[in-house]
């Protein structure tokens, strides 16, 4: 392995996770929370001093293969966690490391678990770095780096790879920085009109660039003790929309951005996403007006209003909550828990399994139904009206099985604390899809504090192996992977 | 689709299944069981006239092919399951013609899955019936068709691809109607042997036939009201080994009858059975330690004991139960999932998504892995030292495809109803693996008759989608299935 390239470039992680704590730190000024801005700073030269150390040497040769990028992602995204979590632990606001850890790889991972019953407590500037860390999340780093790093060269498609969700990453462009750089448009734009859609729905400033922060990354960190319930229908509204929108593969802004407008509106995924989003509201909507002490009482438009919104939020990943869907009947309950497995569009900034890849299981299991009547026809997997290769095909199987091996080996070791099965499975199930909440204890109105130190430990590596879609972390623990040889 | 063969066959099924009633209905005579043994009768007739009438037109040509053979399957296994159902309906012990259908088809399947809370109730009569049909479920009835019937031509090895468990069946001999009667000898063979045992450590000769024929099918219906309690430690302990035994691969007693002693056990499959049963049991038994009014008090050896009955119990997905499980702590209740999940060796009368799978996908998981870091190679996936087409690897993927989707929609199906969580997810992964009992409400000491009409129909689905590993019965929900033209 390239060892070189990998620390130079986890350098620049260092280097941008410093200067991403600068707002933080100033706003923690502004706000003369004395006894945490200094921590920031503390924590910005822990980051930065041997960020620039790395970065100092330059680069001569730059063998860019898959194992460096996928072993670059996976360490550069567990330093991020590791070194994000500072601010929290040395301020005092989270005196337990493991929690401030978990807390923090749920910022970046945009899954927005949390540990804290009381968010405000935490002041304004750590409040504001963990819904900064969902938006940096969203994208990824990596890619943010690859966008403006003109550095090294080799095959740096493959960190996209890795980094990008969904079963393959068209090249929209032939050269990855351009990629990289449009992408990043896109979502900074995106996201500004969100938080100005906040704004002026009755948002206070402060809160509108958070809650933007949290919709564009799918994350579901809030800002206040009583959640999204603290602001009104049209910002509820609105949320919801936005969630939906950033749930959408981004090739469709991309090719909308390019004016390509039927590519834009005849991309599979999305109608099957807005298909799911459809019938999934509507039957919780029946749900949420059968439960007493909501919809019973609040009527249609008020269920249809808050299905819409959890139904949303859970689709897209994000987490936000309005009311407490754990009271809703069981049928509701099991549709969210699949629906968080599911999760959004491949090349958005959701988590999950994600919607293209169950389109092409299901095809796949469709012609194994087929070529079991005939078996000698020849039936290729269509996407888009394209036929999808064979190594996208079993590199999906091989996910499938990665995937269901994970979840059911963290729902094993999550089960030693004790707590009911609902608990474990629905917890397991938020932090690998990168939801948030789950059900029960880890429920809309509960939180994470109660897991030992060993599950919120399994449970940060699932947010982290679920953002980076498994493959890069479970790299890391090849011997293969370290081996000079290759 | 050749339809006269199907038919042909058909009758036969019911052919054998009037005949299998007969001892039932002597058994009900001489107990005295004068509402009882005219309904055995008069089921006889229903089975046995249409029967005849079926296979008098000797067939011709022998047209078989794939699909006719899964047709056959599933229409057969539909009809054991509906026809079955009559003694116990008509006779009034049990009223509800869905109840008698699902405790029918959890009998042949090998499930084990009552609906009744007080098994003595039904009498001697039916009580054999019901255990009967584990012992028909367990080998298959196809290929005991296969093994006695001489007629019909073509590729009759579609029907035992159909109703045999596991990813392959490898041909044992070439014709394989000779397969089929070696592997039925040596099930009678081994059953004989465990109703002997049984007999010889004092358990009354009715129970011992009966548990006898639960041990060989895998199956898990009691004939007493206690369950497994009712007998001593030196039963138990037997039960404990013969189903272990009857979990193993089939392949490996033909290959002991064979004297290739050095083949019979170096099968990998059989090992990592092993592994698995020895890991888990020891796990279990500090599980059952910590339970208060069971190891608590019992000590080591008790819980040892009880934790291996359970284990062997669960992964040869038989479901006798002795001590309630339900009760045992959470870590130890997942475990028992997993296993629920996994089952037994392909090749046994155990269900579950079979040893021999999981062992495939994690050896082509960690191909994956390595084909990350060396795009280029090629590694191939061996099992038993010898390379697994590319066929049979990509069946596997599509089962689980098919085995996790069906999961999921029973679930979600069955979660109407309004049970929590743990109770449908336990029940369907019961039911779909042929195990019996789940945990919650129909955990050891809970039954299934909480369930609407409309969950015990999905629940049954599963059972018989479950012992004919999924494919059969939902090729008769495809058009092109019963199209003229193939």
């Amino acid at each position: 392995m390239n060892k070189k390239i990998v620390v130079y470039f986890l350098g620049w992680v260092l280097l941008i996770e410093a200067a991403s704590m600068i707002v933080p730190c100033i706003i923690s000024v502004i706000a003369g929370e004395n006894d945490v801005w200094p921590w920031f700073l503390l924590s910005m030269g822990i980051s930065a001093v041997p960020g620039v150390l790395l970065i100092r040497k330059k680069l001569r040769s730059g063998h860019f293969f898959a194992k460096e990028g996928f072993v670059l992602t996976a360490l550069g995204w567990l330093i991020l966690s590791l070194v994000g979590a500072l601010p929290f632990f040395l301020s005092g606001r989270i005196p337990n490391y493991v929690d401030a850890l978990f807390e923090t790889a749920s910022g970046f991972t945009t899954t927005g678990s949390s540990i804290l019953s009381e968010v405000e407590a935490i002041g304004k500037g750590l409040l504001f770095w963990r819904s900064f860390t969902h938006w940096i999340g969203g994208m990824g780093v990596l890619v943010l780096i690859l966008a403006i790093v003109p550095q090294g060269g080799g095959d740096k498609m493959q960190i996209m790879k890795a980094e990008s969700p969904g079963p393959s990453v068209s090249k929209l462009v032939p050269r990855v920085r351009e990629t990289a750089l449009i992408l990043y448009l896109i979502y900074f734009g995106m996201t500004t009109l969100a938080i100005l859609s906040y704004f002026a729905s009755g948002m206070p400033i402060f809160d509108a660039i958070c809650i933007g922060f949290g919709t564009a990354g799918t994350g579901g960190f809030t800002v206040r003790n009583e959640g999204m319930l603290h602001y009104n229908t049209v910002s509820q509204v609105l949320i919801t929309v936005w969630m939906i929108l950033f749930g959408v593969n981004f090739n469709a802004y991309y090719l909308m951005v390019r004016k390509k407008w039927k590519e834009a509106f005849t991309i599979e995924e999305v109608f099957v996403y807005v298909g799911i989003i459809v019938v999934s509201t509507l039957l919780l909507t029946i749900g949420v007006m059968l439960t007493p002490g909501q919809g019973k009482e609040g009527g249609f438009f008020y269920s249809l209003h808050h299905a819409s919104f959890t139904l949303a939020s859970i689709i897209s990943t994000t987490g936000f909550s309005t009311l407490d869907f754990h009271q809703w009947p069981e049928y509701a309950r099991t549709i969210l828990v699949m629906v968080m497995c599911i999760g959004a569009c491949a090349g958005s900034t959701g988590g999950g399994f994600k919607v293209s890849r169950v389109i092409l299981l299901f095809k796949e299991a469709k012609n194994e139904l087929h070529l079991l009547v005939h078996p000698n026809a020849v039936r290729a997997v269509k996407l888009n009206r394209k036929t999808v290769d064979a190594q996208t095909l079993r590199s999906v199987n091989h996910y499938l099985i990665l995937y269901v091996a994970i979840f059911a080996f963290s729902v094993l070791l999550v089960s030693i604390d004790g707590f009911d099965f609902t608990t474990n499975f629905s917890s397991v199930a938020a932090t690998l899809n990168n939801i948030g909440p789950g059900l029960s204890i880890v429920g809309p109105t509960g939180n994470y504090s109660g897991f030992s130190i060993f599950s919120k430990l399994v449970l940060t590596f699932d947010m982290i192996a679920g953002r980076l879609e498994l493959l890069p972390l479970l790299l890391l623990f090849s011997r293969k992977t370290w081996s000079k040889h290759y």
